[in-house]
């Protein structure tokens, strides 16, 4: 399978209050990812690693503390999983030096999102793509998560950034109004030019039937600290099994249910303080979730570790 | 009148294509705005400069830029007229620096927009604000712009924000279904506790009427590059003469076209590279207008110099 597929786990980062990333405490998360699958019945593990994504607080980080991020990661995984690594930012000379930076520090390929302040135009998120793509062969996938960067793509769009050498795939929201096997259908007519190109969603309760519909990726919050969990949906789903998915599913219902309350973000850190892996904090302005809330959020681990 | 009052004028801020400040360039801009009015019929100038506002690029200016930029500005400047400093940043220590930079640079107000990756909650926003007012004496002016940050205050939480001791205005932009006058009521109503806290508006094409119906700002785009213009439409407004302000504004009227079509920046660039003031160009991925639109400025810049 090509770098673009499966499940793709996307951990957290952890940093001391001054934004510095903590090595140890990554190597922690990312080992749990590492070793989840394969197993002795031929089951394959994770597919990639997703560093420096939302959850992982890319736009929070400066671009040192972004390149030891990814140089620390790619050494510890030794090339086990591909590592895929956010390098969106404001400025695209900005971003395309943190495309050069992760190349330089061992990234398999590059996520890259339009981040915004002042609005952007298509013909500037199109150009914007376009000379990033430039400064490395890396592959590269479109973030398209609105909710984050503020920027609607467009299908036409998409369509022309796919036909770019290096655009390989593209992260897509979970739709609104939509069923995701015809978002999906809209999705593989306007890019099928391009051979192997690949689609997949993040939103995480919404990912399984994204792979039941045939996506070719699951982004995944949850899979950066519950791989092994993940990693059970994510196949079922990959096979086609839906009664397997549906079981599975009711699982993870309560931290869905936390996702969508908090965001995946603010839950992942309570989740991995409980777990005693790391007692990091979101950037400030982002404020941890309370005692209640992380309460809420022990049960919905303990739910999760009973799927066996 | 006290600093968040009558006409703030917001320019651009030239920089290289590295993102370098040319300060000779800035001084050009802040000379229009410094000369316009006073004149000997006892009418006062431009009531404050909003240096690296949103039409200022602060989000893409590093923090040592901005640090040169308010330095370079207030010595120019010379406290002729107040100068009030765009602050915001992602993170919460980030702006808590920039705010200390600028007090120490010789900025007279701050001006904070809760920019945001994840999205922010009302608790954090409130956090954020209270944080940065902790660490220097300057009045800040809270800056609403939804249309950057993505983020929605509530009365509630202007109205508990009203109340942090050094918080002294807030730069609302123009109400979406709702006249500018209840909306002023509204937060007046909200804001009351303080003594003196002022209300403005920025959007252009609105904020005569916001002026007319009492609001004691206008935080202006075309005021940084066209000041003698925008004050007559200021006083004719502050005056709360109705048909003064409808005569005026009509000669504003194809620049409020393309500042809705184009977004206020690319405008006011495009109309500086036009009146040979700078070359510069908004930071990429924003792009310069195309050829055939800053003819569109240009017609629309020769309307407004009609207005005599």
């Amino acid at each position: 399978m090509s770098l673009f597929h499966g499940l793709s786990a996307f951990p957290i980062t952890p940093t001391d209050k001054d934004g510095r990333v903590n090595g140890d405490e990554l190597f922690l998360l990312l080992d749990r990812i590492v070793k989840a699958g394969p197993d002795s019945r031929g089951n394959t593990g994770v597919n990639s690693i997703g560093l420096l994504g939302s959850t992982g607080g890319y736009a929070y980080l400066t671009r040192a503390e972004r390149q030891r991020a990814v140089a620390m990661a790619a050494d510890f995984i030794g090339g086990r999983i591909p590592l895929i690594v956010g390098i969106g930012a404001l400025r695209t000379d900005e971003v395309q030096e943190l495309a050069k930076d992760a190349r330089d520090a061992g990234a398999d390929g590059l996520l890259l999102a339009p981040v915004s302040y002042t609005p952007l135009t298509e013909a500037e998120v199109y150009q914007h793509f376009l000379a990033v793509a430039g400064v490395t062969d890396l592959p590269i996938c479109i973030y398209n998560n609105p909710g984050t960067t503020h920027f609607t793509f467009s299908l036409d769009l998409l369509k022309r950034l796919s036909q770019i050498d290096s655009i390989a795939a593209v992260k897509m929201p979970l739709p609104q109004g939509q069923e995701i096997e015809d978002n999906l259908a809209q999705l593989r007519q306007n890019t099928a030019d391009k051979d192997g190109f690949a689609v997949g969603y993040s939103g995480d309760w919404g990912c399984a039937a994204g792979l039941l519909a045939g996506a070719d990726t699951w982004y995944s919050v949850v899979g950066g600290l519950f791989p092994s969990q993940a990693l059970k949906l994510a196949r079922a789903a990959q096979g086609g099994d839906t009664q397997t998915v549906q079981h599975i599913d009711q699982f993870f219902q309560p931290l869905w249910t936390l996702f969508k309350e908090f965001g995946g973000m603010r839950v992942m850190y309570a989740a991995a303080n409980i777990l005693s892996l790391t007692d990091a904090s979101p950037h400030l302005p982002v404020l941890p979730l309370s005692p209640a809330d992380k309460e809420r959020v022990r049960k919905a681990i303990k739910t999760l570790n009973e799927l066996s």
